[in-house]
């Protein structure tokens, strides 16, 4: 019951994903081996995929692997690792026929390769029923007790994210109908988020406490604020926004909502981070708070502090 | 997106199965950390489990979270493997209600308490429909470079098994109402199996290679005989049985074709490998088959020699 080896036609795929590992013994094994590494630290990471919960219900297999495989890479990227590896495990639904499996198989293929992730091995199973299911173990080296974490962040400190926010939470907006994506850009930054290994020696040698923004950058600014047991005001105009992001929010009537709105969907796997402050910003941060004593997340927009309700955050 | 936070009350009851591992951050993190210990290879493993596929359909809760973790702990035992941590990812079906899930991480709970196995984090995800489908990472630490392997095994070797065979296969049949169980010896060997983690010591002294027996004896056997390109010829009649598979097994009219069932069900979760003829065999294992040259595996019982055809093994 490992190996990947469940179905002959799939393992002859799985196998070169192995990219020659050693400790992956071809996937022929029950298990792999990843050799100790003398002043360095193996970091670990899991997250799941479920189709129709964080791809589109009947999202094309390739994608489903390649966006397993990202934001997998988005966790090892925030903690500053470098990829070394990674397990597979995936429940086929029964409508999955072989072509289906073939195209989950070489969605993972063109990452794996495009991200030079080795694949150590896995479970591959059948399910009677239900929706695609897989989860990826992601592994990462770090210098020794070097791992960026969430917990670090201290008063004084800037909050900085990379890249822009609220493309994805657009991005599914569009997928559903809501939104128009004209140049499809907000529709490929959900599907497809890059994970932003660019960064990680940049946040290695400046950052307090990171993140990547799966939650949203409101939820993960308050992992970091509660891990790190200080407090983060965040003012949404700061955000960067890409093109589209902010040609959507200036039709949008109320700026404050629609800011929120960037600001609470998930899926940018773009990094937030803190920074001392008299630190020189990495290249492609833009600075949307700043770290107190205290705890929670103040969100700020238009000059006002908003508030959270009990259905999520809403206008002071 | 990580951190098995996406349930405050389930949070709560994840939080203690970490034992305090540090490099668990008390699963606050998007990461766990692992630290390198020199001399030593970590072994990785996972595997996953699908209710109404390995598990049957209905199951407790807490029944399917232990199987989730013996399953894989048995994995390592194959491997000669301390164990050292496991990562968890799990999708509730939508008719799973907090107390459903609260029993399964109390089942959790229960056994990584029994194995001493720390939490180190994971994900857990909420799925629109579908069966439980859940997958464990298992790390557990070897010499280096003294992982058991699959291949290894050399002509001349004997090949031996641990505890008694064909339990589960008949506790499976028991659970679906086809057979007596009488004691419900049958079916607790098939719902709740233990993993061979006290013969890791005799097989790193011993073995040549290993596998833990999830796929049925035959075809485990099969596993060693490809990866260490060697044939392998397994007596049925030399199986070790339980009081309670002998009983069946008297009662069955075709002895071949009731051996053949035992050798090809699975979850048995013993431990099927090869020693050298000349070492003492350890204590608790049976001979039951030979490795010479060749490929593949031979299959014998009441002197005859059985032929695999298209739909499995039947008599030659």
């Amino acid at each position: 019951m490992s190996g990947l080896d469940e179905f002959g036609e799939i393992a002859r795929l799985f196998r070169p994903l192995t990219r020659g590992a050693p400790g992956a013994f071809e996937l022929k094994d029950d298990a792999a081996v990843i050799p100790s590494r003398p002043g360095f630290d193996l970091v670990v990471t899991k997250d799941a995929v479920v189709e129709g919960v964080h791809v589109p219900k009947g999202e094309a297999p390739d994608l489903i692997a390649r966006k397993l495989v990202r934001v997998n890479l988005s966790d090892l990227a925030a903690k500053g690792a470098e990829p070394a590896g990674c397990l597979l495990a995936v429940a086929w639904p029964r409508a999955y026929r072989l072509k289906d499996r073939e195209r989950f198989v070489l969605g993972l293929a063109a990452d794996l390769e495009t991200y030079a992730l080795p694949l150590l091995g896995g479970d591959t199973v059948a399910m009677p029923d239900g929706p695609l299911t897989a989860s990826l173990t992601a592994f990462g080296w770090v210098p020794e007790g070097r791992m960026l974490r969430r917990g670090g962040a201290r008063p004084g400190d800037l909050v900085l994210v990379s890249g822009a926010i609220g493309d994805a939470t657009l991005g599914l907006a569009a997928v559903q109908g809501e939104i128009e994506d004209p140049d499809g850009s907000l529709t490929y930054r959900y599907r497809l988020p890059e994970p932003r290994l660019d960064v990680r020696a940049a946040l290695r040698r400046t950052a307090t406490a990171t993140a990547d923004i799966s939650d949203g950058l409101i939820a993960d600014a308050r992992h970091i604020a509660e891990a790190s047991e200080v407090a983060i005001t965040l003012d949404l105009e700061q955000m960067p926004l890409s093109r589209a992001a902010a040609t959507w929010l200036e039709g949008q009537p109320d700026t404050t909502a629609a800011l929120l709105r960037l600001a609470s969907g998930g899926d940018d796997y773009e990094i937030v981070c803190t920074v001392p402050s008299g630190v020189r910003k990495p290249a492609g941060f833009t600075v949307v708070g700043r770290v107190s004593e205290g705890a929670g997340v103040e969100v700020r927009a238009l000059g006002r502090t908003l508030e959270a309700g009990a259905g999520g955050w809403r206008h002071g």
